[in-house]
């Protein structure tokens, strides 16, 4: 067994989701779970099936990210694993949306940091174990620092004051 | 730490869930929520208890399979871990109902394919880090498989054309 | 890459729960959730900011175990990740709100175990890879077991005879 | 306005689900939910359009339970209303799958019960008021009914003893 | 047909949830549910069969709201209606909970308010028609009013400021 | 016990969605809801409270929506019910956050057809018995309805051929 990472930078204005799930409907009913979510999303589904053929299934309404979601699921191949790019819209608004699918398992990440994907690769095949999405921290948010993130929270509108 | 595979074969026209919860009450809990689920499964339910006795806590429907999930959770023996395999049922029926069970944490996976569990193992115990669901990706899919995806979908009825 | 385990010891009557989720709106999200959970829950929340400043964020409505949540997702360091401290209250009684709020994606442990947590370290940031909750499994239960843990539940009240 | 009864008799086997949703994709979501509750589930979907052609939408897998939905559909003429006969699952196994439906507002019965559909007519149109299902009640539980209901439950699976 | 109105007046310090379910089971999954929710909850279950026997079955773990919510049961007499009085906790911590019982299909009424229930009663049973909660509107809340609602829900701590 | 109804025209390009909570904090959670589920989203929210000063509580990003949810809320005057005005987004992509609002119990309609709200009033207070969404069925779909639903359906995007 080895490990490998899979770096992932996100196209500007556009966020990534990246999970498991099983079975070739995966894309069509993920494809469905994101056009109820937003009205004018865009977005592209890619899905490592994991028998048989074993070709990254994908869907989408906009070919961009639809092949860069195909093309960043080939270079993950793990298998039953997906990753899908939105545009005009924020996980927050599809999360809640996406784990509803009957086939989705779990969700490994949801956002526009730049994001590496930890694989460990066997004689069988390729599996996720985990993700750096963005970041170390830096230190312990301060009351200014608190003070600081309520007033832009409540400013664009989030939460109320 | 050490890392280590264990190999889940997973027998004829079953399919088999892993994953993670807390509390002995979860095989209990995981039981009703199958019988909830599909009028004839079948299933056995293993979960690795990880304080006091440090048992493998099971349950099920079906001597068969009961006695292989809590074999195989003990060949897991990481704690808080449950393993399931099912039989006259798929996943898409019973991940829903799994994901509801007040003590469950998440889901590594829910598969038919040959299943390679990746554990850690430290001087306190052990813990999944990944699995292996299946096998690497072989290709993406082009238009004629697109196709081909579609028209079954909507043969064998999950899809309406 | 390199592996790193940070140690994790719940205090006495407490529970912790570690997931990731996206957003420094993440930590108003779950204190609302907790306190809408049980009445007299006590808590404290740290959240890995994977951004901007990079901070550790944090919430509570309990001095102390808002100071340890905040201490303890610094020692983490894992982009987006959070972990959270209960009192008075039960993993069984919030997972669920936990789950709903819109920004997580996933729960890796909820325990009252000593618990190790596996991340990894890359040159761009760290990531949790696994968790080992308590310690490695001892056996399969017998009959004996399975009556004495029934006879358990019951008494305790969380299952009807 | 003046209000109506509409009695619902379900066929032998069967149960009828009733309640109100929006839009006529509903049928095809509903039909794709229980496709994904139980394997062998047989149905029909009846679901009133209320605007445009007012047509009554109908789905499933089952031509007689499809035919009797539309027809019953009809009958009850209730604006953003719908109705399904199933066969070969109960109400448990797919009740949880019809409320996630994304254009669901709220179910008013599953049962294998005769079933009085209470209506309001007005100039506009109809609406659901209420429902009778099955019969008034003839007594409160004795222990011996207590024991009675716990032993059948347990005789049949669906809860351990 | 004619309607009719039940008065149910809350115990202090209590409040009552109404709904609709189906099949006797609900009352073990109802108590479930609720010991799950909050550590030192006390409540009553009524839930009126509505086929075979019609009786009112009961759980709980306080003999005087199991009591109450037995008898309000048998007072409504509504096939399929159950109605739960809690104490030490609020509608808030368990309507979740109650809600993923796999048998409920509507929640009607959560309430400490002096509520009517009313009811249609044809030959063949009874359905609950809707519910008057507390008191009819006296105006619509002001700035100032605004501001005191906001300032309430931020000094017991529900929200944050 | 009167019947009375209340008309609802709900304004050009926006959607209407009417159900029962409880507790005045519902105004500020149904809020977050709402702006966590579509990035653009407008609207008003309008809750009866239904003790104490029983002031119509509302909250909202759009002063016309909020103004005319207000009005309407005050109109019903049915304690504990809700009256919601969207703009920038369908019910479909909202239901899912309103439903998971700790204090909702149901939701009686959500549609952009004109509306009867049908209430019961009595000495205490006013209660929502049913409504009339849109207009009474036409007749039942034939084959060629059929193929233009599928049509319309997959043309805008909803469904995949």
């Amino acid at each position: 067994m080895k490990f490998e990472i899979v770096k992932i930078d996100v196209p500007k204005d556009c966020n990534v989701i990246l999970g498991t799930a099983h079975f070739i409907k995966t894309v069509e009913d993920l494809y469905e779970a994101l056009v109820n979510s937003v009205p004018n999303i865009k977005f592209g589904i890619g899905f490592c099936e994991s028998s048989g053929p074993c070709l990254v299934r994908h869907e989408g309404n906009d070919e961009e990210l639809r092949r860069l979601a195909a093309e960043k699921a080939f270079e993950l191949s793990c298998g039953h694993s997906f990753i899908i790019f939105i545009k005009n819209a924020y996980p927050i608004n599809v999360l809640d949306k996406i784990r509803k699918v009957p086939e989705v398992c779990t969700i490994y990440a949801a956002t526009a940091n730049p994001l590496q994907v930890i694989l460990a690769e066997t004689e069988q095949g390729r599996g996720i174990v985990g993700v750096v999405d963005g970041f170390k921290s830096k230190g312990i948010e301060k009351d200014e620092d608190i003070r600081a993130r309520k007033e832009f929270l409540r400013k664009i509108g989030y939460k109320l004051g």
